[in-house]
């Protein structure tokens, strides 16, 4: 039997806990899996005191992570900190630079420095391996480096964010507006410490912008990601969709066009009838395309202890097999640099204006849609008594994305209508 | 760069021209993501003359397929001709023998001789891998052996033949009985050349083997699946399945109790609105449990050029990036043999049986129940004129295999019963 694979693991929250106990409990499983045994050198954390649940007898205590990273006895750093830069990052630096292979399930700190990280990890012959880092426990970075590799990926759409999915289902099926279901989930525990890395996209847009990067051998282009929060939809816009047979979703999107690479994480429209549309709470969903397999899905827990520490051993397994793939799935040298192209796919669009009672209003907005040449599907207007103003609904066929936004500029410089038009996607899985 | 990983091709069907075909158009793409150049060095087929719509040029042709398997030039088997005997076997046992590595989609010779292939495989320092042989272009092996490899897997099932799938929801949809959808299916090509392969049950059944063998870390166990077509399925059936919310379909289980493996691949309710039940056509949907991960579902074409030559080219892709990972996901000496346990596991039943029409005869069914110590959640009898028997269907709340099999065996002795009674299983996702 080979020599044990000895981990370092920094950060001791829910995910490193958990990664603590499925070493513990399944020695011989493991054992059994990878040929040799996998064990625990040393764990750093903030506060060495604080009971987690879960025994670490035999395991040296490191206060900075950064020394635990470059210990002898250390063969893999786990890096479960969290953090885009800081500690995070140095720790992860550190470890690289002296060899050592390391695995994170940090998405903020690869989205923002990803590139410069394979890099390094290439130069020190280590392996950087980030599967937790991406829809939890689905083993979606796997599949797309490993088991669709066969492929020219055509398409990748998912939704990320287990927390945002949770908040649209329930203002879905419980009539919650977005504050009343935004405050349950912080309630139950669901929001990160910066709500807005939930609800703005940004922690759903870091796992897009890893994934375009091994589906189109591109370089991580976090900035480019075209990222809207879900904090502007509506119990009227999900009611209405639903009529319409659709649901919302923070769905991402990334595809490669002859114009560039597109990225978006917005709130769309996908048919009810569609894997996407039946997802409900929780739960986390990725769909992936090539040329050769077509579509494959995938759904699972994206979140919680269990999900995502399961993720971080397929990686330790992969590891301690000696399995070596590339970080993004090619040699980060050979990886280009994306042309971020503003999104140029058509789409059907959901519009909702606020349109005050007046004559002819309505042929006003008709009129710019017009214009724009963008065609009317569907419309609907609610009869709002003692109101001035109502709510107008339209689906539109589909148009350029450049055409729908002169259309909304145009529209909302008319002066019968209030306030600023909101504009969804109608996506087609 | 590392020396050319150098193919031999036994089989030029549809799948071994899908491989061909992506091999030829993504030489750069290949060797981008491996490191080195994938080349086919020879290949082999029935017929020389045949044109398959793909340039073999630069290839060596052999007849014979043990020939191409030893060749000097070839360092992996690529097996894809099928048969659970003759020449696939040979030329599979004669690779490893030479130390050559093989990648087969052949899942009737694995379900039958994966032990001793595994076995041969390792004794000689060669890999022997299988993404094809299970669900098409879905990477359910490797998301089991290595995605998920940090649990313990606690249930897997799946529709994992997309014929039976078709031919179900073509009943359902277009109202055919099962003859009728049959012939369209035959029509299509969709079948085997012996169909029973599709429509009773075996090949789901072989895919069914595989998995569980990964699952549970036993020796691969064909003969101890319980196997059940779907030629007893009727319109009736389907449409009564509908009516209270489930869905028919040709569903594989395995897992492993106190008492020892279950492993059934048999016509089965499943709710409509759970993944499975939404499942239509030809699709293919693997759900994997696992004691940290939860529940993993996957879903893509099971079938088909493309996406079986996408699971070929992920398994030559991992040879070329020196990935070995035991055939089964532990050393084949250390699977143990299964212990074939009947079906323990309680389920709620579907019932449909043929009543005379006579005073009391619904008492008599009731009471056969009744001793059997199954109660009855639902009961619908149908009225037919002018019949001397009418159907009655029962759903019966959860019941032990056991006891609904003694129930099945009193009321077909009944005299108010005309043929043999149908049971299926209500499965809960």
């Amino acid at each position: 039997m080979s020599e044990p694979l000895r981990l370092g693991i920094a950060g001791l929250g829910t995910v490193g806990v958990g990664v603590v106990k499925i070493i513990r409990q399944k020695t011989a499983l493991l054992t059994a899996r990878t040929g040799r045994d996998v064990t625990i050198s040393a764990v750093c954390a903030r506060s060495r005191s604080k009971d987690r649940g879960v025994a670490l007898t035999g395991y040296a205590w490191e206060d900075d992570p950064v020394r635990l990273a470059t210990r002898d006895d250390v063969d893999v750093f786990v890096e479960l900190m969290g953090g885009e830069d800081g500690p995070a990052k140095a720790a992860t630096e550190a470890a690289l630079n002296a060899g050592k292979d390391v695995i994170t399930a940090n998405k903020a700190l690869l989205a923002h420095h990803g590139q410069a990280l394979a890099e390094l990890a290439e130069a020190n012959g280590a392996a950087l391996r980030f599967e937790a880092a991406v829809a939890g426990g689905i083993p979606v970075v796997k599949a797309l480096t490993e088991g669709l590799a066969g492929n020219d990926v055509t398409r990748v759409m998912g939704v990320m964010n287990g927390t945002c999915n949770y908040i649209l289902t329930r203002m879905e099926d419980a009539g919650l507006t977005y504050d009343e279901a935004f405050a349950e989930a912080d309630g139950l525990g669901y929001l990160e410490a910066d709500p807005n890395l939930d609800v703005g996209g940004i922690d759903a847009g870091h796992k897009l912008a890893l994934l375009a990067s091994i589906a189109f051998g591109t370089q991580v282009a976090f900035d480019a990601v075209d990222l809207q929060g879900i904090g502007s939809v509506t119990i009227e816009d999900i009611r209405t969709a639903a009529d319409l047979g659709y649901k919302i979703k923070l769905l991402g999107v990334c595809q490669l066009t002859g114009r560039g690479l597109e990225q978006r994480m917005t709130p769309c429209l996908v048919p009810a009838i569609s894997p996407l549309g039946q997802l409900t709470g929780g739960t986390n969903m990725v769909v992936l395309e090539g040329d050769h397999v077509g579509q494959i899905v995938l759904r699972g827990a994206g979140a919680g202890e269990g999900p995502t520490a399961s993720a971080v051993m397929s990686d330790v397994i992969d590891l301690a097999r000696g399995t070596r793939v590339s970080t993004f799935g090619v040699p980060a040298a050979s990886l280009v640099p994306a042309k971020p192209a503003k999104s140029v796919t058509p789409a059907a669009y959901y519009l909702r204006l606020q349109l005050l009672d007046k004559p002819g209003a309505l042929a006003k907005v008709a009129q710019v849609l017009g214009e724009a040449a963008i065609s009317i599907d569907r419309m609907r207007q609610t009869a709002h008594d003692d109101a001035a103003t109502a709510p107008v609904l339209i689906v539109t066929h589909r148009a350029a994305p450049a055409d729908l936004e002169q259309a909304l500029t145009g529209i909302a410089q008319l002066d019968v209508v209030e306030g600023t038009p909101v504009a969804l996607r109608i996506e087609q899985p």
